[in-house]
């Protein structure tokens, strides 16, 4: 944790915040400060459109970081007195879609999705995805956006990356992909162009790279859905003969286009 | 496991092995072939330099690449015909040095290094280190190889990378570590300039990038390390201002680089 999210409940009087539970347990644990000593903190941007009531105690526009002054640190809770003057660091320009993965896995990809700086992932069905991992627990939207806070409290940022399941290949590939992609989406596949060719292709002129990733089970798509993917107008490139985890290769493709 | 890895100790006869324990059951339970089928296998290459004595059944060079043919299939072995005449894919040509970090985190970087095709880790403490991961049971011989074996079964490799550890920062810092880098050696850490400008100064020719990775613990070096690196002429190049985890920082700059 290299930044403590705070949410506007959090706020007692303009300026003032008190922490409990998971936060409190690693300051305590974790950092381990002082009274008076300061700790880096941000106030959670969900994107929900906050209405902060005329009651609300939080002086703040979601998203601010700045530091905490630790006031008091007893078991029970932490008190800070805040200033909040700094933006959040930019975004990456991409939507991130991935298959449905392993449990594990899908908690660690999106924290590290959301410490990248990925701004939205699609987590979509297809053939090679074993259809009961639909039934994991990490779906629920409070488990998703756990592993989102960690991902974000892990890079210092405060805005919370939107997750959209699609439980059905079809119509994910048909009707939401076309719709995201544009003519600048890249689905990484064994079947694919050399990366750098296809990569060429899109970006003529040195651009930015892609717009959309699309990364499939480590079994790779079928082809059914490669032909879906080519008709919604993506660009299918391999990673070379080197078949890596899909944890890896989301990271590789994110470094390389856009680090 | 996309290759299943075979050692010289294998062969009963020219072309014919017989597995038995964690590759047994990892066909049985995941690949589940049934007798005629075919997997992908290679023979491990720990550049130990096996010199086979004469009456060794197996007739293949250290690292080749094929196919073997399930002959028969019981609970208690598997016996394959094996034809190996592929070589192992290229490695990347870089070292990369790490310090060392939680044993869990540990495992993965193993893995990971060794499925991106890394051939040398070497492993050192530094000041932001925690003692106690020395006395990790990741670190014994048979434990670091096998994690490096899972790694090159993913991605279909057979050459075992190199581990190297330092348990002192100064000797490596002053004596290895200058014999490895030359002029081409990157540290990543957050006090550094961006990448790209670093990079620009290293290879003004569009060369492959720099030949030695460093990569700090999370909470980065301090300044007399920094120092250090500096004297064995090293660059320093920060990945930007969201602080990743060191398993995503060693992918993210793999893949910026070598990609």
């Amino acid at each position: 944790m290299n930044l403590v999210l705070l949410y506007p409940s959090d706020f007692l009087a303009s300026g003032r915040v008190c922490l409990t539970g998971r936060r409190l347990q690693h300051i305590q644990e974790i950092l381990q400060p002082a009274v008076g000593d300061s700790l880096v903190v941000g106030l959670l941007d969900d994107k929900k459109g906050q209405v902060l009531s005329e009651e609300s105690a939080c002086p703040f526009s979601s998203g601010q970081i700045g530091r905490g002054r630790i006031m008091s640190l007893t078991d029970d809770a932490v008190e800070l007195e805040v200033v909040l003057d700094i933006p959040p660091p930019a975004k990456l320009p991409v939507v991130l879609c991935v298959a449905l993965m392993r449990p594990p896995v899908l908690r660690r990809l999106l924290q590290t999705a959301a410490a990248m700086g990925v701004p939205a992932v699609h987590i979509f069905h297809c053939a090679r995805v074993e259809k009961s991992f639909w039934q994991s627990t990490v779906l629920r939207d409070g488990d998703i956006r756990h592993e989102l806070e960690l991902g974000l409290e892990q890079a210092r940022d405060t805005v919370l990356p939107e997750v959209v399941l699609h439980k059905r290949f079809r119509p994910f590939a048909e009707d939401i992909l076309p719709g995201l992609a544009g003519r600048d989406a890249l689905v990484a596949d064994p079947s694919g162009e050399q990366l750098e060719a296809v990569l060429r292709g899109i970006k003529p002129g040195g651009g930015s790279g892609p717009r959309v990733l699309v990364i499939g089970p480590e079994g790779g798509f079928v082809p059914f859905e490669l032909e879906k993917f080519r008709e919604a107008g993506c660009r299918v490139a391999s990673l070379g003969e080197r078949i890596l985890r899909v944890e890896t290769a989301v990271v590789a493709l994110l470094a390389r286009l856009y680090l």
